[in-house]
């Protein structure tokens, strides 16, 4: 690993991502076994601290610390209490000067983990910035690819649905686009980033069209929220014309890889039928996050060691 | 034990039971030592999942988990948020595919733990259901009359108040009759459940009268927001029609157990006299809590092992 | 250490005082090595127990205490259901029943420590009661200022802002004085309590001309709410009146320490200039927070081993 901080991977070069994922393959065994607890991380401090709710991340990071044997903590802080940038770095530092090793952070602006970089000596994970990035989820996204794949050059990735507001989205377009793979998105043109095309990524609004000769297709999580805004008209049209179904997959290839970054709004961005299905990895998607999140825990920790 | 999960008493066989009570005995010395955390369950993963406040419950699990050397981790959900059956599912095979092995859930509905029993690998603790089990709970209670009365057949106990509506005392009833003891319920016509006979249970609407001869009182918790549904008239009327004081237990024996779950309402439920006298063990029953769900802990990750 | 408990710097003797200062060094080699994890406190009951909102000092006490190997537990409450006193021993009570060896208690009302002390086997931290005390937070205010000026005595320590509500500044006027400092206090008069004369204190209502010869200048915080209630004018008149600034501190020693409990709104009790300046030790004051609770974690359970 190059990186000190782990904040996107727009700037994450194609050898730490590889980095990363081949590590990964390797944690797998310690969480295979009973004890799942190794001495790796041992007396080191990770902690977590989360302006938006989340349980799945949050945990995640907080089993992938303890079951390298690093001591955790928690704090959470309601959105409603969201802080301004100034305060959130006098919090930082005053966490760093409590000793602790590793910020895993989330944040609802764009950036906030940028800014605490100049900031701060702890190590930053950043586990989501406002509709920024979401590193560690496209991370585990590229590590589940990898492993069905074989590869992940010139494989053929659909993601569908909110584009615009996903930071999820984002994280995979610059990952993926690294690593050689062909990038689609599919959604309604109000949820679709201006000049994404730019980025190397091919637009469809009509998720079948795009799905033609799909290796993976990732329904993103649809904000329920912003159907009041109005930037899309009913859950139901939504779902029709967006979700994805049987149909949507009928010129897919035949192996294509179901994917969601979960939690999966049943029957919205995808019927039940595929998400317990064969295709899908939604599930394994969830391990997976664990092992790249200890990767990217050992790696940050044990740069300069041998 | 022969149950992979406890869900509740009902479907328990006395013989798991009695293990469970036996094995609960030999917890305490690892409670009575200075260093209170052994190995046993090193590098095992147990999760607290509760979609209910509650913290002397969630704290006891986690306490037990802890002094077994097992890795904890809380997940708490407001109940304003209380999710769905089928989003309960996916919540707890999010958790599995994390790497937990044990999974105590709290839920306002009934049956909840039933529901994820086909869904999941890991091990279920039911921490409470609605209205219908707290089966750790209820082994405390019973952990803790067997300890003073040396048994629990032929024991005469008396539950007091909710009945209807209390978990707590349906888990008892279950236990409780299988090891053969005598259970009386006495509470307000309105809250206690019709057909509760035809468990082997009797039936008073005065305290006193049921207190006669009983070697144990057990008062529930008054859920005080029941009595704005006018289940029951004032708190005032409550606690002298149903309430447990000195003159309720004229009849009972000299040396009867003065029980409650707690938290109790000082005044309400007993008397301060009561709760704080020679008769009561309800601050024993917290730490018997601690040691029947370490006995549960340790009993269910060691099945199949020598 | 000649007491169980830690309560308040009122009734610690400068003995005491001075044995916490000393240990607290003796912690900083386990705070700066990678494995900040010990075996001291291994199998010890840590459990925090908060009914006021806090993030800093809850976290700094679980840092200290997973520092020295001890297990712990949190509890929060939101200070909408604050309980009643009765109600707080019973919690307190079956913490104890629970197995817990130190309770580390946050509440809004003055004495909620002491009505517990009667109660209780477990070792008792006050984390702050009411306006009362909050004896941690001077211990490493007072420990700062030794570090840096190399006694306590003769030193000219001057506390800005709403004497009135702080336990902070009560808890310094307490020990610093026992340890014969010279403490000034400035403020608004409805903010300076009545006979604090009597204490040794010297009042001003100018913070320039208390500042006058200071060693250290303490700014508190202001607590926003308490503008509302008309106890001073405006934050900007706050602010000119009673804020540090570089004017200020014009006769100060020009070594003097600039310090404050955090967190600093900034702009108002202190300009980033000084915050952030070299003589700022507010950084510093956090890291010596756990150094000064690691040390009273292992002092208090220390107590008779060799």
């Amino acid at each position: 690993m190059r990186t000190k901080n782990v904040l996107g991977l727009r700037e994450m070069s194609s050898e730490d991502i590889l980095q990363i994922l081949d590590t990964a393959v390797l944690m797998k065994p310690i969480m295979e076994t009973k004890n799942k607890k190794i001495t790796y991380l041992q007396g080191r401090i990770v902690t977590t601290l989360f302006y938006e709710p989340s349980t799945r991340t949050r945990v995640s990071f907080e089993l992938a610390a303890k079951y390298l044997g690093a001591t955790t903590t928690n704090i959470s802080t309601s959105s409603s209490s969201v802080v301004k940038g100034e305060t959130l770095i006098d919090t930082a530092r005053t966490l760093q000067a409590m000793g602790i090793d590793i910020l895993v952070m989330r944040h609802p602006m764009t950036g906030a983990p940028r800014l605490l970089e100049k900031h701060l000596d702890a190590i930053i994970l950043n586990g989501g910035d406002g509709i920024n990035e979401h590193p560690t989820q496209a991370l585990l996204d590229i590590f589940t690819m990898r492993r069905h794949k074989g590869r992940i050059k010139d494989l053929k990735v659909v993601i569908t649905g909110d584009i615009l507001h996903s930071r999820v989205a984002r994280s995979n377009i610059w990952g993926l686009t690294k690593l050689g793979a062909r990038v689609a998105v599919a959604g309604p043109a109000t949820l679709i980033p201006r000049d994404i095309e730019k980025l190397g990524v091919e637009v469809y609004h009509d998720a079948r069209e795009a799905a033609e000769d799909a290796d993976v297709v990732m329904a993103l999580r649809i904000q329920l929220e912003r159907q009041k805004s109005g930037l899309f008209p009913s859950l139901r049209e939504y779902s029709m014309l967006f979700g994805v179904n049987e149909r949507t997959l009928e010129k897919a290839k035949e192996d294509v890889l179901i994917m969601h970054p979960g939690p999966v709004n049943r029957g919205v961005e995808l019927p039940s039928s595929l998400i317990d299905g064969v295709n899908s990895v939604i599930e394994e998607q969830v391990t997976n996050g664990v092992l790249v999140r200890m990767a990217l825990l050992y790696l940050l920790t044990r740069k300069g060691e041998v």
